[in-house]
């Protein structure tokens, strides 16, 4: 009844290598030879395949292996009555499978495997001598042969391995089964690309459903002929969109933290990420006296380090974000608006058209120098962890995008004041933003593959020039090599593909929402391009790159208050458009009509805000589970608890009531005047 | 060293009884003495005071008996690793005392009393006739005696005493000290009143201390005559004041929550409430089998019956509140515009008196109604526990209120566009409600207590009606029964006095803010009367009033999200004030400076929403503090929960991998692919 991953052994990790020319005598001290031994030592299971250029040592792990892997790891995992503990190889039965059957999750499995083959240490007392191609390397004591390796340029690349039997698997029944719309196998995709892929496919899908209705009504106001009541259909198409995505976004966070409850994602009592501050992790190294005596004399001290810590990293985030805020205004606003308003005053096309690649080209640059000064800015930012840190980059990055997709349009709707061109620009850019944005995602991964295929081929049959006859890929795993991986394209360390599509998404939705009322078909247009994206993104992932690495996080992070503003963005300016369209004559008085737009918009920002106090972010039966689990294991495991704590009292202090200084103060105080 | 209260009796519960003709013969039936003696084995130290009319039986608990009853209530008690456990009197010593020294608090006392007095049920296997002056009383077999003989009419009032000693020090150092202006012994007041007490006097405090900047900006304003500048002068006072008021609320979060941290209320992370839906109680019940069992066979009904219930109550929530805002709408709105057009109308002075004199009492009868009907409609949502139902109730009072407090402002703001009307209408409702309210939330209860004290010597002159010379009250306790209690104005169910309290700051706080560009020195009368306030407010709660029972919840609850709703108000209406005092000569042309005008509306609005997510409530190290206890305690426990989780899972099922049916259904699939 184990499920698929542990009956049958699965190759999830490969290595690569050159290829040497391997002579007898020196094996034993060959450095890839000692590596191959040191990863079986560790317990893996190994396969070596020569490809036409590199080797591959493909890497797969037991369960066992896996399982005492984690338990070094100290890793917490839920267990059958909710919250988390660590895990421990003996008590294996008391853990939750995830929902394939499987014990880990391809999160944990990754995170097992770093862990394996980075252990590779030198433990013997004095430093070995490992040969490679007759070079010599120094394997001292206690460094990790991997990363040695890796220093020396011999191992090229560790990459996760796609999983033969669930991709095909996948592919049957997501990429290309096209007829299911935005129904997708979460789950499967959950265990085969972790979290945060699986939230992105799931908002994906859920954002698309909803798209629905919005879609619909646009469509019924273009192709309907309101006539006098046209002045009164916009506004309403104003408001329900309105209502419409702070809705979605309300139960986004409910069907993501419920989707969190459906994988055993805990966060909320976990404490799994961000209880290391201070540098100093809490947790298994402290025994519970040291930790009272440390909270019963320096408790004081210890907050203000915490308080000054915390203000200080506030002040740091608000100086950086200060930075690039000023710096998007002063450079990349005029910049922006000299573009727009030369495109405006040009007559000739071709001039116009050698403008826009100047700019195209300009832009590029712009970015790539924008996303390394945040890198850079961020590194100096006191982020808990890496996703936080995702976090940053992503805000910091996406006031670039948003000046660069925006300013343009904004300056057409400010120049002509008329809907029929805003119109024009809304179509042009949406269609050409979206056929190229899908086109250029998926052609470009295939190129680079293939021109990577074509060189490696070609270097072949230089080196071995007698032999004739096509030469062919024979092994799987060095095609995999050869594809590209799932990486942003602003900057590789933080973020991956992810990034990408999101930003898709997101400039898309501003797009659609912001100018919502000048063309109410875009919701139509990118309903479609939706339901496209959906498909063309998983057959990505799954046949055009590496398997991505999974991340940890199980929200949309960031992006989420991107959405959020982009809505309250929207509310503006289409109140802005609104004013327009009943004040064509540009006399610029309020009449009621005005005021009651004026009105109108701000009971929308009112809605806004209030309803995510109405409708709590999470389902009642996930609270109610999660209570249930707390509560049981504080009453499971109440009474041991209080007799170790109170033991340990006695042992330590010797004296019943012990209080902070000041509490003591107090007391005496309170004795003197009684 | 053990607290103040545990080395010596306080009697801190009374119980009122009428004075009766005890004739020697039955005394061993009279039901008073029956409940004195129940009262004496269980536990409490007895004392017996003959009053003037009454008699009282004062009740005091030493420690083990509340210690007793706090593990027979499975108390969830603050441990010194941080997490909350069930309290067990052999482990007292691992259990943190309060600030004071004390083991128990007084919220946690209290409810021990309340276990305890009524818990003197009958025993014995038939029911036994007690006397009381000759009427014979049936105490039904398991019956609480106290509440029989409070059905009968015998006992009068059980009632919190005041502490005398503690009393007297708090008035010394507190209610009496002026000179300390915002200073208060918090952790004094905590421990005497509670938490919610404490948590409203540490939010006045700090709210008066923060009040000094507005103060001083406003009087500079009103001082200094900026001439051509004033234009200028004006904005930047609004936006100071809106920053400083979100500031305000994003530091009262923090220091709210370091609050809670420093009197161990975890409430994050302890679960003592909330966890009970669907009627039943999650815990020390369910054995981990059983749990399990459940989770496996109906876990989706289960949730079913979870988003059931949850949909249903918002449902209900959405319908009071509907009713409510359109009942206010519909018909205090009217009535409102009616009496200010009435006033406006109206020449004679002696028929504006009148119509005012009416206008108070109709208003008194319109809040009474609308106080019940809150009520009424609140019976019908499911909400988890009384302080959300006092919350639901705080919100839909509120709305009486605003309309009652601010409609006649705005009326004459719109009516006669002027701000020196303005100002003066400001300066008579400010001043007047502030000296009215003060004067008789201070002398009403004065008065009503001087009145009582009156009638009891009437009737006791009446009675004995030879004897001569004046009587006089001998016992405190007689005293403190004739004292009014500290209870809500609009209803004394669910809500004490705070309510008053909170609602005459929330209104000065909307009256100031709202209309602040009006008239800026408002802010510095109420800074003036919120020092007065603390006093009074103190002087009120310890010399004038019964002691009040403590109530449980920890933060300022439903008026915080008033108090935001206000500011948010208020940066609208001050927009408002601002394109007024612009165009005075009421073209309504949107020009620069109107425009400027909106856009920092929308701004400002901005930063109110957005700077929530830049500070977070909680402080750091708070937060780190309740991540490390979290920790702690489950590697304290881990090994000892895994070996009876996975033990009780063999125990129950027999084979390894036990999944909900869906999983099991899923894995089934795979197998037949693979």
């Amino acid at each position: 009844m184990n499920g698929v991953g542990e009956d049958q052994i699965v190759f999830e990790i490969a290595v690569v290598v050159p290829k040497r020319n391997l002579k007898e005598e020196n094996e034993g001290y060959d450095c890839v030879e000692v590596l191959v031994n040191e990863f079986r030592n560790v317990g893996f299971v190994v396969e070596r395949v020569i490809g036409l250029s590199d080797e591959f040592i493909k890497l797969a792990a037991p369960l066992e292996t896996l399982g005492r892997a984690a338990a070094k790891l100290h890793m917490k995992k839920p267990t059958r009555i909710g919250i988390d503990l660590q895990f421990e190889w003996e008590e294996v039965e008391a853990f939750v499978r995830q929902p394939d059957g499987s014990l880990f999750s391809w999160c944990e499995r990754f995170q097992c495997y770093h862990h394996l083959i980075y252990e590779t240490v030198n433990k013997k007392n004095s430093c070995i001598t490992l040969k490679f191609d007759g070079k010599e390397i120094q394997w001292e004591v206690g460094e990790s042969l991997l990363r040695r390796l890796e220093l020396e340029g011999i191992v090229r690349q560790v990459f996760p391995l796609h999983d033969e039997t669930k991709r095909k698997k996948l592919l049957r029944n997501w990429a290309l089964n096209c007829w299911d719309f935005t129904n997708q196998p979460i789950d499967d995709i959950y265990a085969y690309f972790g979290t945060k892929i699986a939230v992105y496919f799931a908002f994906l899908g859920m954002y698309t459903r909803w798209m629905i209705f919005p879609a619909a009504f646009g469509l019924i106001l273009q192709l309907v002929d309101f006539g006098s009541l046209q002045l009164l259909v916009l506004p309403a198409f104003f408001i329900s969109i309105v209502l419409w995505a702070v809705l979605f976004f309300q139960f986004w966070k409910r069907k993501n933290s419920a989707l969190s409850a459906r994988w055993h994602l805990n966060f909320s009592v976990s404490t799994s990420q961000g209880y290391k501050l201070l540098g100093r992790e809490w947790g298994s190294l402290q025994s519970p006296m040291e930790l009272t005596k440390n909270l019963g004399t320096d408790k004081t001290k210890e907050k203000e380090a915490f308080q000054k810590y915390e203000w200080f990293s506030y002040l740091k985030r608000f100086r950086n974000d200060a930075i690039i805020i000023l710096s998007i205004i002063c450079l990349q606003l005029p910049f922006e608006l000299a573009y727009a308003h030369l495109y405006e005053v040009i007559k000739s096309d071709i001039v116009k058209f050698g403008l826009t690649a100047v700019y195209l080209l300009v832009i590029q640059y712009f970015t790539k120098i924008g996303g390394k000064i945040s890198i850079r800015l961020i590194k100096y930012e006191n982020n808990e962890n890496t996703e936080y840190k995702a976090d940053s980059l992503v805000y910091k990055v996406f006031g670039l995008y948003f000046m660069q997709s925006y300013i343009g349009v904004f300056y057409h709707a400010l120049l002509h004041r008329n809907f029929m061109t805003l119109r024009q620009v809304l179509i042009q850019r949406l269609i050409l933003s979206e056929v190229l944005e899908n086109l250029l995602e998926n052609s470009l991964p295939y190129l680079k593959y293939s021109y990577k295929k074509y060189r490696a081929v070609r270097n072949k049959k230089k080196r071995e020039k007698g032999s004739t006859g096509k030469i062919q890929f024979t092994s799987r795993v060095e095609k995999e090599y050869l594809k590209p991986t799932y990486s942003a394209s602003i900057c590789e360390e933080l973020e991956d593909g992810l990034f990408d599509d999101f930003l898709e998404l997101a400039l898309q939705f501003g797009m659609i929402m912001m100018f919502a009322c000048a063309f109410p078909l875009a919701f139509a247009f990118s309903a479609l391009n939706n339901i496209a994206e959906i498909r063309t993104d998983a057959l990505k992932l799954l046949a055009m790159l590496k398997r991505p690495g999974p991340r940890a996080a199980a929200t949309i992070g960031a992006w989420l208050n991107i959405f959020q503003f982009l809505i309250l963005m929207s509310i503006c300016t289409n109140s802005a458009l609104l004013v327009w369209l009943y004040d064509q004559e540009g006399k610029w008085k309020i009449e009621p009509g005005l005021a009651a737009i004026l009105v109108m918009e701000h009971v929308l920002l009112l809605i806004k805000f209030g309803f995510s106090r109405f409708v709590p972010e999470e389902p009642a039966w996930v609270r109610a589970n999660r209570m249930k689990n707390a509560t049981q294991a504080q009453d499971m495991c109440s009474k041991q608890l209080l007799r170790s704590i109170s033991g340990g009292e006695k042992a330590f202090s010797g004296s019943i009531p012990r209080k902070t200084p000041d509490g003591l103060k107090k007391t005496v105080m309170q004795r003197a005047t009684d």
